[in-house]
């Protein structure tokens, strides 16, 4: 069996085709925005989420065909998140993953078009091609998304967050924002996964989705130790943004040394979340140890 | 049986409950932005696409309660796109069915989540309902509101718009454009409403779907002639927009005699296109006749 960094390594690079494949292709009518799309997904991130989709996909000896799609509309919905969130209404940012942002290299209303579009792509994907015999089970693979996706998941999550600008938050209130702003598609991305293969009992979804909150929180904090501690050329995106920009973090929030405690207690609990799932799990758990050791 | 007013009112004031029910309730948190969402969704326009899915769900002796759904699903994609189109990067337009655009009334960091999560929220409904006893034909009313939506419909229709402002264009690139901006969502809800019933043979479908094609040009034929001729107090949005801001229309392509002529061609294939399909199509019928006729 491959270490992590082989199996990642080649599902990235597996992964990477899926979305060339999958996006529209560059010639297509029209043209500035299909480009402006693939500028957007392609070449970018450490694809988090669909690396989690396609453990959760091992987990229930599930197709890689099928996760590959389900992973693909997991992260357009993402992208297209980056491409709204990038924007001057929004964060303002000009780079991301190295690059200049989309409304940057495009122009905004392009960027407004590639974000909307991307969004109707991801579920196109996930309707288009067959994840499950059971159509029924697939139809709850849509709704998973959409609601993960929408008011009550991530774009709610942006809008506390926006809300939150200047304000002195507590730490259960910084938590719901990013339990919903970050949260729900990295939950939705292990449980779309998972949904690929056999069917598992309710027990199992629910420790499976307690996993996926305790890895999205832990992202979170370790995103914010990260933000504080490195240069932008290291991050590929502008740096110490957020405490620029008088936004709540884990860290202005707990101090550095606590935030990286909290990290290693969620850490803890997601590996615990997974005890009973016996070596199906193995990618799932050595997700949850990148994604909290990944710099410290 | 009601006259065609009677029908569309009663459609219209139960819809506008339907619409007040399956949106986010106002006091549900992130509450700005559920209330935002409302605000841009009810109290407005004709409701011409819910409408188009009623009249093809009669055709095929759909329930209401399904149509209603897939007929909210296709407004949520319209109204998103409204707000979207409304802000500064796209027309920068401030009235909007007499109101204040979402942007103004709110700000546009919420108009851009308004609009993103009106999007999430239409797939959600399509998936959450049962519209169809069997899943895999719901599976491919999902694809075909995404894909209606999407870089390749509606979305992709924008991208056009916005690349033709100043050119001078011939009849069959704004023929193209709008066949995509306005046409796609108006053919996929006529399909929708007829996807909620009994099957229709493929020749039926293709004749329904040649129906919505001319119906959604006249529509925006008309619209152009309506807006060249309207009023700002009329129309309930800004008057003369579109050649204000030296975009091609109908009208300025062709003047105003040829344009509606050719609404008037455009009606009459549309009724063609029904003409297999007896009474059960009266209120498609009553509907062309509304949307070309409805000021000249």
């Amino acid at each position: 069996m491959p270490d992590f960094q082989a199996w990642a390594s080649a599902h990235q690079q597996r992964f990477e085709d899926v979305l060339r494949r999958l996006l529209p292709q560059p010639g297509l009518a029209p043209q500035r925005l299909h480009e402006a799309m693939r500028y957007s997904v392609l070449d970018g991130g450490k694809r988090v989420r669909p690396l989690l989709a396609f453990a959760a996909g091992e987990l229930v000896q599930a197709e890689v065909a099928r996760v590959d799609i389900a992973a693909a509309a997991v992260e357009l919905i993402h992208a297209y998140s980056l491409v709204h969130d990038d924007m001057p209404c929004m964060d303002n940012d000009v780079l991301r993953r190295g690059k200049p942002t989309c409304h940057v290299q495009y122009d905004e209303a392009t960027a407004l078009l590639v974000g909307d579009s991307l969004q109707s792509l991801a579920f196109q994907l996930l309707a288009e091609h067959k994840l499950n015999d059971d159509a029924a089970r697939q139809l709850a693979m849509v709704k998973l998304l959409a609601s993960a996706s929408g008011s009550r998941g991530m774009a709610g999550g942006q809008a506390i967050d926006l809300a939150s600008v200047g304000k002195q938050l507590a730490l259960p209130e910084l938590e719901f924002m990013h339990i919903h702003k970050t949260g729900a598609l990295i939950r939705a991305a292990i449980l779309l996964g998972a949904q690929c293969g056999a069917a598992l009992d309710e027990g199992q979804v629910n420790r499976l989705d307690h996993f996926g909150k305790c890895v999205g929180l832990a992202f979170q904090v370790v995103d914010d130790v990260l933000d504080s501690e490195a240069d932008t050329a290291t991050l590929g995106k502008t740096a110490g943004k957020d405490a620029q920009q008088d936004k709540p973090t884990y860290v202005t929030l707990l101090g550095v040394q606590a935030a990286k405690k909290m990290a290693r207690e969620l850490h803890r609990a997601a590996l615990e979340a997974l005890s009973e799932f016996g070596d199906g799990a193995r990618r799932l758990r050595e997700l949850a140890d990148f994604i909290v050791l990944r710099k410290f």
